[in-house]
């Protein structure tokens, strides 16, 4: 198996060196013979090539079995609106160039690291969320995005196929049939025409699932509703700027974005990733935590090579250490002392 | 004074009688003469005319001195998609027609009532954020907005105008001053041209202000710092739709988005409104909050009238109450059955 690695902007390469690391040793362990490939994306990319995606990255993805990526991003451009080259638009670019659609988000609390949340413990307990969030379509990708009557009015556009809803709804029915068979569907159709289309295309996927219940909410109620009860939602739909707010808001629920593994899938090669930004502020510190990376493996091993034991010793490690009091900063409980404080390497 | 009461749909008119009791009261006792007129809107409104907004309300609230607006939405146009004739029409064309650019939504959490949040009481104490929405531009305005290649396809345009960002950045920097002097910006300037304008133009409009500090904020990012550390905000300005999402969101730092008030205004008339929608599943019952629309006479008195000994009054009753351990059910502590529960007329 080929796995292309990229390690990407800020904490990206702390944290997907350990994330290689853990796959070698699956490998190591089980027997299995994995290669690894290291390439450039995002500002790192800019920096040596002038190219947030180099045509060498995306060569590379595309003849990889499986794709492992840390994070995208720098302040320097997020200060300086006017820079026509980004980090961001590497990111952008492989999820369509490889056909990503899904991205898929499990948000699961960890009971040791409850604490850790601004919720309070007894609403999380037992929150479990699969979020299925368009990737590739919305007003990511809409035609026409530009400036107008001299640079004075800026437009973006929100589109949507009923193809583009339609295979990402039934990836969150099928996956709805394998747990509790609930679906929220979230979009903004009481003001949005593109949003009326995605219920009505939802709600036609929805009769081949007669015994999933389908529930649509506004955007703005959902972005209440998770953190009022979290326990309602089994599976969640709903495109890609809704979706890209909302998984981060669920990440309060898991306890702390330094936790959150994500997968993103379509036609063919899948790309996984922590939830988590390149996070500038702590990088070169040896402080972030690379279990979002490291869960991201196990998601790796499980949908990219069907390798659900090798997943399992993954998660089962991250639980572990977990159980025996191990935290990196960001989870560590603040009022009492007892944790055992990581650096990323020691974590890894 | 000119009042003009829009009860609206669900809850709507339930909630605005006792808002209008209100404003008769402080008329009374403060020797003011206010005159009210109701007026049809929503789904009401559709019943009765076929319209969501009739001229006749539109006229009447062109010459009001201020408007008490309830709710508006009814769930048989959220379940079929295709109507084309919507309660919401006429709420977002009554802010267009009345130029209310500026959503003003103060999210304070009230200490008797931090246990009604899901979030740790430690986490919310202190909290103070006033919300700037733009409300007239964005996403909900933009054209075009329409189906093509034969209704597979739908587009939504979101667009900002210089202008527009500017006006109301200047309203969240004015209100910054004479409060913590914090303005955070949320945008998703890392996808988003209609963002890139807007972070450039309050970048321009910050320049006028150098006490206030200002932060930019993704979208994502700040969907999750609300939860994680609200106290951090003093004053924020977005987008329409970032601000309807925030907003929602914001209202399990105040306990209840049955507490919360709101104030849109621009030009001349100003709506005050409670943030909590129609409520369909419990309205004509007697048990929603009237307590938002009375805080939002509040608003009203203060901000349309200059009435601040009026506006105080209103606000230091609702307080008087809340101490006395008066409570509507959806702010009752559950736990302990000292709360007296009332209805919407005795907490009226
Ligand atoms: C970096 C940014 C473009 C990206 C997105 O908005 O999709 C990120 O927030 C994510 O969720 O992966
Ligand atoms: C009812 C709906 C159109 C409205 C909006 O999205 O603006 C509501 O959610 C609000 O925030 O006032």
């Amino acid at each position: 198996k080929n796995i292309v690695i990229l390690g990407g902007d800020g904490i990206g390469p702390e944290v997907t060196a350990w994330g290689n690391d853990v796959l070698k040793n699956i490998a190591e362990i089980f027997g299995h013979t994995f290669s690894f490939q290291n390439e450039l994306i995002g500002h790192a990319a800019i920096e040596a090539t002038g190219e947030p995606l180099p045509d060498k990255t995306l060569d590379a993805c595309k003849q990889a079995d499986a794709i492992l990526l840390g994070a995208v991003g720098h302040p320097m451009y997020d200060n300086d609106p006017s820079k026509q080259v980004r980090p961001e638009q590497g990111l952008l670019k492989i999820r369509k160039s490889l056909g990503l659609y899904t991205n898929i988000r499990p948000i699961k609390i960890f009971d040791e690291l409850a604490h850790a949340s601004s919720i309070k413990s007894e609403i999380l307990k037992g929150s479990d969320i699969l979020f299925f969030r368009e990737l590739t379509g919305g007003i990511y990708f809409g035609e026409p995005r530009e400036r107008q009557e001299n640079g004075e009015v800026a437009i973006d556009t929100m589109r949507y196929s009923k193809m583009e809803v339609r295979r990402i709804a039934e990836k969150a029915f099928e996956a709805a049939m394998t747990r509790r068979k609930i679906v929220h569907s979230v979009d903004k159709a009481n003001v949005l025409e593109s949003s009326r289309l995605w219920r009505e295309t939802v709600n036609e996927v929805a009769k081949n699932y007669p015994e999933v219940e389908l529930v649509h909410m506004f955007i703005d109620n959902a972005s209440m509703q998770l953190i009022k009860d979290p326990k309602q939602f089994d599976v969640v739909v709903t495109g890609n700027m809704f979706g890209d707010i909302l998984t981060d808001e669920a990440s309060q629920i898991a306890g702390s974005l330094g936790m959150l593994a994500s997968a993103s899938v379509g036609d063919s090669v899948g790309i996984f990733e922590p939830i988590h930004g390149s996070a500038p502020d702590i990088a070169g510190q040896n402080i972030a935590n690379p279990l979002a990376t490291i869960l991201s493996t196990a998601l790796l091993l499980d949908i990219s090579f069907g390798m659900q034991e090798e997943s399992k010793a993954v998660i089962d490690a991250v639980d572990a250490v977990l159980k025996e009091g191990y935290r990196t900063t960001d989870i560590a409980e603040q009022q009492t002392p007892k944790d055992k404080i990581l650096s990323t390497d020691e974590m890894g």
